[in-house]
Order: structure tokens, then C-alpha cells, then sequence
């Protein structure tokens, strides 16, 4: 069993409901735009209030105690709960402010932006409260906030799926001395994280933007999230607004120990880093490919056909999901590379989505190794990553992680095609909640939203974008019996 | 280096030669009954000459010699070399017919008869003459032949993902005596594989067929490959024989290890067999939840819906490939359901194609024993399979397997994809031929044909019908420059 035998349910709740207390202090950064925008801020100051309150009261019923050490069952606990908890006190200013009606689409809504997922299912963004929108950027910027602790400093505790390996030289202190506290971690990695947010904001600014888009747009590049303030997403912007959102995108699909690196003037490490290169080398190579295929089919500028190219193809490798042009309109082989690169994911330790391409890349070379085992009968030939020779259980578990994608891609896929949704829409729907993009192909594409899958299919999809979102792992162990029992 | 050095291309040539100059006595199996019809003998017997004549020069090229051992690097060059050269001799009878002007139509047709896929592009099959179309069915029992040897007594000696495991229990000498010969383990399978060819052709007479027709289907049957002498496929007979059809598609599914244990009365090992469990219950559980929904859709005959049912899911996990109904025209879940089964594949040691229910079960297991290392992190659980641990190197060969298998599926999917083949048309295209099925979605469902694929196409799902019948492996070795280097 996992550490002690009984789980310390105060330590979880304690933990849940300081979350939910920071929940409300987010939820209050979003009144001053409520009030500069004119807007009632009586839904959102209800929202904190409510959720202040509960927090609140949650704490108080298990009270202060010292400090008492959080053993592996209760991370999960926390982890897997955490997300759950925050949608549901996250919903509260959707439904008071009469966004929506629908609890199942405000809950749908608010895990598509915990989750950094950005499948939306509003139908007319622009009609909605600034404040409201600014809250449901926000929840990416927060989602995006977790995810880099939990993948870089939590996860690899728990060893789920190989995250060992995100970590492995994760900022801390030098490497004699013993692992670097989990606080040091989240501190340095999210001073990255908002300062990078900060730089975004501006240079969106620089480009016209309000502050309260840039600062939308900013939340949703940085957390690879994708909701936008504007019905046409990222199309309704300028070359220089697009530009800056790809870069930008292209940095928050990057593992954030690299952009530490960076302060830290370590380029060998950078250039050196083989799950970057392979990020780069897919990132060109796809767009090269793709400014082509749609270049021969279209008449237009090349200029904005290699900048719509370039940004979808960033858009989706990050599980970003922002959009610039209906790529479903390209010739079929091109949405079709659209489609296949749903599957690859950010780098690990980024806030992207998805299979990851230190996985895709430790899983290639096994394979690798497997077919000159058979040439080499006798040769001993080890996986390398980074120069070093990765241990055979962190291939099992990125293994392990590889099937369970695939098995419960395959799932979700027949529970959407239960429900009625074509072939196109069934796939498309399942991989873009499980990777964490937000548009998909068929009727869930870049100018569709999610509004019309039935009830049902929103919950399962919002599931899958949980399981997806903290490395299925943590969600699969907590729903395990063997968990549970003593 | 695999064994020697020098690859030692005499042996390779003399066994070529033997396998052509058997290609040519199998040829002249299929005159009798273009003399019976009263059709032209000429261009089977003009095939026969030429290939018998080129096997025999071949043969006098390099002599006969002393019996030498064929090492590893022969066998895989042998086995990759086998399926081309019997499928270009293959396509005479077609060419010199007239059944095919295009070469291309030709070589498909042949690759797909040796490789057990069944994929076609005649459009008329009723209006080729009998003795070329018992040459075509002849070409899956051929292919059938070769490849149950292959699974259970040449590939586990190469090692090639995890076929070890398909021939752990293979019949031969007691197991305190050395390894089985090859030849020895061939006549007893080929022994069972002839019996229940028999056996299937008088059921099917006693069902009304003609000799003709019962030899064809049995040769399709027992192959897994799916070829009919009637248009409308199994759809054409009544249900004495498509039952009679489901129960040899279901044997030809099964490993043949386990029908030699029959034949020894060891019924507890067939009992015990978990793969062979895993494979009945999704039969068992597929044909059900189809049944029920066909059933609230359509109106009809409560036991044709399920005898169409029963039959699809029969022919397709086997990868058989014959069909009674059009599945496309089922409620979109149920031939959902049906593709997913596409990538289940028959039992290991069949003649079925596909990745193979023993690998899913392997997969599942290795996957399920990651999740509970997580929760009991200091136990040791090793993946059981059939009351014994696997070693760790099959099952890492079994993953290389399934990585493969995966690349080459999206790899020919975007290939698909690229020659202009719709989303539906280009994955089931590729799953089908990789995984040598026969019918599959899209532009080619159960009533439709190959021949509306272009040219390019033809070849590259000929390629993928060789990878997925050789297990990937033995052409992916072949086909790597190390194996060439000295």
C-alpha cells in the first residue's frame, strides 16, 4: 500500500479547501473589469463569496494544525479531487451571471478551462460579461499554474507515466544535495510562468490589444488553453497579434526547466535537450509541409498561408486549440497532418496536453532498440535520453501510459459513437478533450464549438479531459479498488 | 551480426526455387477444373510451365548441395523474399487469363490471396473463369500454410515480437527432449490444417455447393482470407452454410497449438489457454451487443439479425473478411464497433492476421501491473500469462510490436490520406490491408472493392498486406541498411 495504511482525510480536505480559498481571490481579480466594462459585479462577487465561504467553512471544520507530512495516497487524492473541486466552485459566475443555464455546460466550460483543454460551448463569446470572459481565461492561467508544479515537482514523486523522467532535471538545488523542496520548485517555475504572461500582455498590448484581451489572450496562450474573447479566436487579429501568439504558444509548449535554463545562461543544456529539438524539428517540418500542400490548393498570400500554417500547426502540437483559418478547408491531407499531430502533445514539464514528445520520442527509440535487439542478437544496447541510458521500469510506465491513452482514446471514441456522433466527430471530440487542444475534425471543427454533443457526451468529455490532463495516472489510481482498500 | 558473416545467397536461391517449383504443382491443381467447365487450360498451364521452368533454373543455378544450416539472416531474407517472388509468379494465371490487364490489378490480387487479406478489385468475380478463380482461392490456403509454420515454428526462433510466446506450448517431442524440428512441427499443423480443410468442404457440399465452390470457400475459410467465388460474397448462400462458415472461421482463429492438443485429448490445456478465453468472450460479447443494436433498428428476422451478427464479428476478429450483410448500412455504433475490431486481430498461431488477441492480453496485463505498482509501489508483480511470468524481453518485444504496428497504421493512413482517399476510406484502406482483413469502411466497405484505389495506393496497401502478414518485423529487418552491413 501506498504509505500509511490510513489516509489522513484532514490533510486532503485542508489542502482542497486552501485551494478553494485561492479560487476566490482569483475570482475577485476579475471585478475591476466587471466595473470598467460597466457590467453588474454582483454574479462574480457572489461566486468569491460563496466560495471564500465554503473554503472557509472547510477549513475551519478540520482546523490548524502543524504541519504534517502529505504521504503519496493523499497526492492523489488531493490532485485528482483538486480539479473536480475547483470546476464545481468554478461554475458559480457562469451560472449566476446567466451565461449559462445549463449546470452540465458551466461545468463542461470551467474543466475545458482547468484543464488548459479551450473546447468551448458558448455560442456567441462577445455577447458575454468581459468579467465573465475575464474569469474564464483565467481558469486556463490557473489550470496552467498546476499543471507545471504537478509535472515537473509532484507527479514525478508518485512516478506516474514515466514523469520521472519531466523532472529529471528539474531547477532545484545542485544535484548532491537532497531533492529540491517542492515549494523552491513551484516558486522558480512559476516566476517563469508569470513573467512570461507579463511579456505576452504587453507585447499583445503594443499590438492594440486592451488590456483586458491581451490579458485573456495571454492567459490562454501561456496555459496552452485556447478560449478567446472573440467569436473568430486569433482570425480576428492582425500578422504582428498572430505572430506574437505563436511564439509565445511555442513557449508554453516548452519543458519550463529549459526556460529556467535560460535565466540561468545554460544554453549547451538547451541545445542539448532532445525532446526541444524533436519539438522544433516537428514544428517545422509539419508547417514547411502543410504551407505547401495548402499553397498549391488556394490562391492567397504565402506570407499568410506559411502564418495561418505555422500557427495551427504551434496551435495544436501545444494543445493550444487557438485558431486562424478554418483548417478543415485546406486540401483533406492537410487537416489530415492537422489531425495526426492531435496526437503528439507539448513538451513534458510544459503546460501542453497530450501523449507528450518525450513519450512519443522514449517510445520511438524502444521500439528502436527492439529492432536492432533482433539484428544485434547479442549486443546489450541500452534507451538513451540525453546521453543517459533511461532505466527499464521508466520505460514501462511511459509504455504503460502509451496503452492507456490508447485504450481509453478507443473507448472514448465508441462512447461518443453511442451517442450518436459520426465517425469524424466521435474521433475528433475524444482526442481533442483527451490531448487537452479544444478543436478537433468533423463537426467538432476550429469554427464549431462543443454546444451540440448531448448532455452526456459533456460529462464523458470532461472526464477524459481530466484524465488526459493529470497524466491519466492519477485519476486511474484513484479510481482503482486496490486504492481504496486497507 | 545475425550468425555468419556472408549471408550465404545460395541457400537463400535454392529455397526460393523450391518454394516457386511447389507454386507450380499447386497451379496445376487448378486445371481440372477449367477443364470441367470447359474453359481454356492454356493460361494455367502456361503459369505452371513458366514457373516451373524458372524454379528449376533457378535451382540448377545453384545446385544441390549437402544439407547446410539456414541461419538467421537467411531465414529473414527467405521469408521476406518468399511472399514477393510466389506473389509475381502468382499473378501469371490472372495475366495470361485476361482476368487482369494491369499488372498492378494483378499483383494485388495475388499479394492479398498469399497474405490472407482478401482485399479484391474484380469488379465482376462471377465472370472469371472457375480455374482462375480456384488459382485465387488457392493462393490463401497457401498463404495459410506458410504462415502457420512461420507463427509457430520459425518466427519464435527469430524472436520477432514476441512470437516466443505463441509456440511456448507448441506440439513436438516431449519437453525434457530438445526443440522440435521445423519440419516435424509443419507436417502435424499442415496434418490438422488439411483435416479441417476436408472437413469444411463436405460440410459445405452437404449444404448444396458444388466441389468447386465448397474447395474455394474452405480454402478462404481455413486461410482467414475471405476471397468468394460470388459477388454478393457468404450473402449469396443460405444459413446452413454461413453457419457452417462461422464455425470454421472461428476454428481458423484459434491456435493451432490448441487443436493439435485436441487431437491429444488434452482438454484441460485448451480450457486453460487464456488467450484462447479472451477471444470466445469477444466473440461472444461483440456479437450480442451488435445483435441488440441491429436489432432495435431495423426490422427483421430476430435469427438473421443475429446469424449477421454473429457472422461479422466472426469474420472480421479473424480477419477473415467474408461478409452476409452490409455492416455500413447498421446503426453507426454497431459498425463502429465493428472497426474497432479490426485491430484485435485473430489468436496467436492462427491463420488470422492483425496485432492478436495475445498481444492485447500481454498489453493489458503489463499496463494493468504499471497502475498497481503505483499503489503498492514496493511489491513485486510480475505479468502472468497462463499461470507463468513473462519475461521482461517479450513483453518489451511485444510493446516494439504494437509501437510499430501503430507508426505503420498512422504512417499508412497518411499515405492514404495523401493520394486523395477520404478521412473513412483512408484509415479503414489501412487497417484493413495491415492488418489483412479484406472489407472495411468508408469507400471500401463490405460491398464495395479495392479497384477504385489508385495505382500507387495498390502498392503501398500491397506493402502494408507483407508487413502486417510477416509481423512487421520481418520485413522491417530486412528492410534495415544494419542488417545488409558487414
Amino acid at each position: 500500500m501506498l504509505g500509511s495504511k490510513e489516509v489522513n482525510f484532514r490533510l486532503v480536505i485542508r489542502a482542497l479547501s486552501v485551494l478553494i480559498i485561492i479560487e476566490s481571490i482569483f475570482m475577485v481579480l476579475a471585478i475591476p473589469f466587471s466595473l470598467y466594462y460597466g457590467e453588474s459585479i454582483l454574479p462574480i462577487l457572489y461566486s468569491a463569496l460563496i466560495t471564500a465561504a465554503s473554503g472557509g467553512l472547510l477549513f475551519s471544520f478540520v482546523g490548524k494544525k502543524k504541519r504534517k507530512h502529505v504521504g503519496k495516497r493523499e497526492a492523489y487524492i488531493i490532485v485528482s479531487l483538486a480539479w473536480i473541486v475547483i470546476s464545481l466552485f468554478g461554475t458559480l459566475p457562469f451560472l449566476f451571471s446567466g451565461t449559462f443555464t445549463s449546470f452540465t455546460n458551466a461545468f463542461f466550460e470551467t474543466m475545458s478551462g482547468f484543464t488548459t483543454t479551450g473546447s468551448s460551448v458558448l455560442n456567441d463569446i462577445e455577447a458575454v460579461p468581459k468579467g465573465i470572459l475575464f474569469w474564464r481565461s483565467l481558469t486556463h492561467w490557473i489550470g496552467g499554474m498546476g499543471i507545471i508544479v504537478l509535472s515537473l515537482a509532484i507527479m514525478p514523486l508518485l512516478g506516474v507515466g514515466g514523469t520521472q523522467l519531466f523532472a529529471a532535471e528539474s531547477p532545484g538545488p545542485a544535484p548532491d544535495k537532497l531533492r529540491p523542496t517542492i515549494a523552491g520548485t513551484a516558486k522558480r517555475l512559476w516566476g517563469i510562468y508569470v513573467i512570461l504572461t507579463a511579456a505576452e500582455t504587453i507585447l499583445l498590448m503594443f499590438g492594440g490589444m486592451s488590456l483586458f484581451d491581451a490579458l485573456c489572450h495571454a492567459f490562454g496562450t501561456m496555459a496552452t488553453g485556447g478560449f478567446s474573447t472573440q467569436n473568430a479566436s486569433i482570425a480576428a487579429y492582425g500578422p504582428y497579434i498572430q505572430y506574437i501568439i505563436i511564439i509565445f504558444m511555442f513557449l508554453a509548449g516548452v519543458n519550463f526547466t529549459l526556460h529556467y535554463f535560460m535565466t540561468q545562461a545554460k544554453w549547451r543544456k538547451i541545445a542539448q535537450n532532445e525532446e526541444f529539438k524533436v519539438y522544433a524539428l516537428v514544428l517545422v517540418s509539419f508547417t514547411i509541409i502543410i504551407s505547401v500542400l495548402v499553397l498549391f490548393s488556394q490562391t492567397g498570400d504565402i506570407e499568410e498561408i506559411f502564418r495561418n500554417s505555422l500557427f495551427q500547426v504551434v496551435s495544436i502540437v501545444t494543445t493550444t486549440g487557438f485558431v486562424t483559418d478554418n483548417y478543415m478547408l485546406w486540401p483533406s491531407f492537410a487537416w489530415f497532418l492537422i489531425f495526426l499531430l492531435m496526437f503528439a502533445g507539448g513538451s513534458a514539464g510544459s503546460t501542453g496536453g497530450g501523449i507528450k514528445i518525450m513519450r512519443h520520442l522514449l517510445l520511438f527509440k524502444t521500439a528502436s532498440v527492439q529492432l536492432k535487439k533482433l539484428i544485434h542478437p547479442r549486443a546489450f544496447i541500452p534507451v538513451r535520453y540525453n546521453g543517459k541510458a533511461v532505466k527499464d521500469e521508466i520505460i514501462f510506465s511511459i509504455m504503460a501510459f502509451f496503452l492507456f491513452f490508447v485504450i481509453i482514446f478507443a473507448m472514448g471514441t465508441a462512447a461518443m459513437s453511442a451517442i450518436g456522433l459520426d465517425f469524424k466527430t466521435a474521433i475528433g471530440a475524444t482526442i481533442s478533450s483527451l490531448g487537452n487542444i479544444g478543436p478537433a475534425i468533423g463537426g467538432v471543427g476550429p469554427t464549431d464549438n462543443f454546444s451540440e454533443i448531448p448532455d452526456v457526451g459533456k460529462w464523458i468529455l470532461s472526464f477524459l479531459m481530466i484524465l488526459g490532463r493529470l497524466e491519466l495516472f492519477t485519476i486511474l489510481v484513484f479510481l482503482s479498488p486496490g486504492f481504496w482498500r486497507k
